[in-house]
């Protein structure tokens, strides 16, 4: 198999104060990441604001964007003007009272080439997001770009096997994670590792099961709650790329704004689906029950 | 949430070169497990022999046992004797031509009080399953015993986080896997970190995934290819317990024969999916092409 390698990169970064001064951030990033040759940039999810979700409040509508809008023409331009695609996170205002937590993917032309509206809406103290987001309902659909068919998912979507091996069906060939989850200050140390080695783990299974390599972009940077009621949250970083048996290719620090890059061999997923057919076996006659809530 | 602590017991064998020395390592094993104070007992995937499915041979199929039969009375004798409970693993004779690789659980009374038949049968170089095997036609049903409800699956169902996914669907406690894996002895040994990894991994994440404690036992030592077609493989142990956040609670070592023990809050479970609420988010209206071969 010859190697086809693509040059990816992840804009792991902070909420830098406002909507300029994140998506000139941005610019920068992306402007470095097609220095050193990246022809694939993804980032983080929400990333033109901080993580509004620890609190329920009316106000934090006003941040929200119509798509296409003001923001996405500038990452359209940003991927025509270094010949990349973005993948993006955005607070889509749909209509009034209807929004959504949704990816856009531009290809290195400009072309908005597609957009992923999070399926999987979690609400859990400090991650509020059921207020704000109605469950996307564009399905799992990968986006085709210059670069590959892209399978993008949001955040809480990372949990969530169905998700994964919906897009693997598909002819996905990356599953892409732009997320924003951090500790809770006042969580023990030890329920802090458990809760990041399950973040990565999982994802990696993902990895694993569908034979793909997976990208995952993390926030950075301590939020403090915006009232009384939490205790904020410090987004832990962590972003990675695995290949399609889960093997790291490539993991940003912890605490810092990182620009992480990393070649992805896309003929490996062929090589490794050939000794692992993992797709060839599944019991669809038996998987009727996938469909119910419970079994009970 | 008070402590709901199970001790259980992993037995990580080799072939003892018959089915006559295997049950009488085993009875030892349990024994052993008994006296350390467990109430479960997982024996590692078709127990009674060597890992025949290297080749295609319909001698093989002398192997192949009724259930109930000679093998179910001594594990069910087994199990009431040390008044704990005992997940085989054996090579069923159906019918003339008819085979399956099954799973049997045995209450501490003795009572036999489930089968559970293979339902994602490999075929790979050395894993020749499916000239043996036919596809189990039992469901994804756990098995109810006096320690817990058991999401019992086999070895290649592991990559499966549908398998995973409907036993938790149906209220299983705990997912066990009996396996046989191990490595090609011509691979190098970066691939064979990878594969190891990736097994570990991937089950790691269906812990995860479905808040639920995972226990897989794996063969060890070295099985010649018995004929000159194959390379014979080399068994690697590693048998694990996991947490429902995917955490490590014990680990074999890879290359002996041990008797894994381990401590496991059932009531962990309650905890992590109280914060974790994944089975609340599931988008049941959204995943109708898991049913699909594929999605073209």
């Amino acid at each position: 198999m010859s190697p086809r390698v693509l040059r990816v990169a992840l804009v792991q970064d902070r909420d830098r104060g406002s909507r300029e001064a994140n998506l000139a951030a941005i610019e920068t990033a992306v402007g470095q990441a097609a220095s050193a040759g990246a022809r694939l940039v993804l980032l983080q999810e929400l990333h033109n604001g901080p993580y509004f979700c620890q609190h329920e409040s009316v106000d934090e509508f006003d941040r929200a964007e119509p798509i296409p809008g003001d923001s996405t023409a500038r990452l359209s331009a940003l991927a025509r003007a270094h010949a990349l695609v973005i993948v993006g996170s955005l607070f889509e205002r749909r209509a009034a009272g209807l929004h959504h937590n949704t990816a856009v993917v531009f290809d290195a032309d400009g072309s908005h080439r597609g957009t992923y509206r999070k399926m999987h809406i979690p609400d859990d103290p400090g991650f509020l997001e059921k207020f704000y987001f109605a469950p996307g309902d564009l399905g799992f659909t990968p986006i085709d770009t210059s670069v590959g068919r892209l399978g993008v998912l949001v955040c809480w979507d990372q949990w969530y096997p169905e998700a994964a091996r919906l897009m693997a069906l598909a002819g996905a060939e990356l599953l892409l994670y732009p997320t924003a989850i951090g500790w809770d200050p006042a969580d023990p140390q030890s329920e802090k590792d458990r809760q990041l080695d399950a973040w990565i783990t999982v994802q990696r299974g993902h990895a694993v099961a569908n034979g793909l390599p997976l990208l995952a972009v993390n926030r950075t940077g301590f939020e403090a709650a915006p009232d009384s009621s939490g205790r904020g949250i410090r987004f832990w970083g962590c972003s990675f790329v695995v290949g399609p048996q889960g093997e790291f290719l490539a993991r940003a620090g912890e605490p810092e704004p990182e620009l992480l890059l990393c070649d992805i061999d896309l003929a490996r997923s062929e090589t490794v689906r050939r000794i692992w057919p993992f797709l060839r076996d599944r019991r669809i006659d038996a998987y009727g029950d996938l469909l119910r809530r419970f079994r009970d």
